[in-house]
C-alpha cells in the first residue's frame, strides 16, 4: 500500500500534461511583494469538460532548513462547461518571503489523480 | 434576521477596502479565453496579519437572463506570517464565456465578514 | 442587476431539494463543543452526477447585535462519480460559540446556483 | 531537496498530534452510503487560536490496484477565535465506494506542515 505521499506524481511538464508549471523568479527581495503564476497546459493542453478537469492547484513554500511546508495559496478552477463558462487551469498569487527555500505546487485532475512540481527561489 | 445575502456588504472600493475590485475587460470575444484580476486594497491596503486578513474570494459569472450564476474561480489566501510568509489578497483567473452578463466578486475578511461587487461584461 | 446577495435563493427545503438544511440543537452552553449537521436532499434528493451535483457548503455564525457573520466551515463534496466513487452533500461540523445568533448555510449546484437557510441558535 | 510528497509525515495519532485519525468502517457494501469521519486531536488536543491550528483536511480514495487517488471532501475549519467562535478539527462525509481501497487522509496545521494518514476499506 503506498502513501498518498508516494501518490503524488511528477514529472517534465514538456511531456507529462498534469505536471504544474511555476512561473516565478529566480531571485527576489525579501518582503517584496512578487507575482508567481502556476498553470497546467503550457506545452500540452489538458481537457476542461465536467468528465475531466483540473480542479484545484495548492501552493506550498518550503524555506531552506525550515521543517515545515507553509501553504501560500490554494485555486478551485470551478466551471468547465456549466452554462458554457470554462475556467482554464492557472492562477496568479502574490506573496511575500523573507527566507530562500522552494515553492511547491500540486494539482489534481479529476481522473489522473496529484501531480506535483516545484521551484528554488533565493530570496536576498 | 437578516438572511446571509443581506449580510453580503458593499460600497466603493475607492473608500471602503473590503470591496473587491474586479479587473476585467469591458468587452470580450465567445469561446476566447482572457483573464480577470480580483483584488482588495487597489486604494487602502487592508491588513494582513494571523489576527486578521482576507481569506479568500469567490468569483461567479451570472449571464444576462439566466436565472442561476455559476461560480468561476476560488481564491484561497493561506499565508498570513507563519514562518515569514504572506499571501497577498488577489487572485487572477482564465475563463471563457458564451453570453454577456455580470462578474460578481466576493472577498471574506476573517473580521469584517462578505464584501461583493460586480461588473458587467459584453461577450461579442 | 441582481447584487449576488440578491442572487442567494431559499425556500422550504421539503419542496425544494437545493435548499441546504440545518440540524442544530436550539440551545447550547457557551463555550461547549456541538455539532451542526449541514445536508442537502433530506426530503427530495438532488443529482450527483459528473453533470449536476452540490460542490460545497458554507457556514456562518452571526451573533445578535454582532455586526458581521464569521465563516465557521467549508466542506466540498469532490466526487461525482469518479472511478465509482461518489460524495454526499452532507457535512458534519463540530463548534463552541460564546453568544446566541443564527447560524446560516449556503449550498451551491453547479447548475442551480446558490441557496441559503438559517436558524437562529441560543446560547447560555 | 525534498518533493512534497517526501513532505507529508506521518506517525502514530496516539502521540503525535497531528496525524489526521480516520473513523471508518472496516467493511461496506458497493454503492451503500456510510460515514467516514476524520478528527485531529482524539488523543491529544491540538491548539486552536489565531496563531495555530488546522486549517483543513482533504480526503482522497484510492482504489486496490487503481491507478490514481479520487478526491472524496475537503473540510476547511475557519473560525479559531474570531468574535469567539471556534471550529474543532473534525469532518464527516457520507459516501459511496464500489471497489476495496485505501482511505486516505491529510491534514494541515499552519504552523506544522502536512500530516496524512490511512486506512483499508474492504467494499463487497
Ligand atoms: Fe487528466
Ligand atoms: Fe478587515
Ligand atoms: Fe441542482
Ligand atoms: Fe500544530
Amino acid at each position: 500500500m503506498k502513501t498518498l505521499g508516494q501518490l503524488l506524481q511528477t514529472g517534465d511538464w514538456k511531456g507529462e500534461k498534469h505536471v504544474p508549471v511555476i512561473h516565478a523568479p529566480e531571485k527576489v527581495k525579501a518582503g517584496e511583494v512578487f507575482e508567481i503564476k502556476v498553470s497546467v497546459g503550457d506545452a500540452i493542453g489538458h481537457p476542461n469538460t465536467l468528465e475531466h478537469y483540473i480542479a484545484w492547484f495548492k501552493v506550498f513554500f518550503h524555506a531552506d532548513g525550515g521543517k515545515f511546508p507553509v501553504e501560500i495559496a490554494n485555486f478551485d478552477f470551478k466551471a468547465h462547461g456549466e452554462d458554457g463558462n470554462f475556467t482554464e487551469p492557472a492562477g496568479v498569487a502574490r506573496i511575500k518571503l523573507d527566507k530562500s527555500g522552494t515553492i511547491h505546487a500540486v494539482s489534481y485532475c479529476n481522473i489522473h489523480g496529484l501531480w506535483e512540481n516545484s521551484q528554488e527561489i533565493v530570496v536576498e
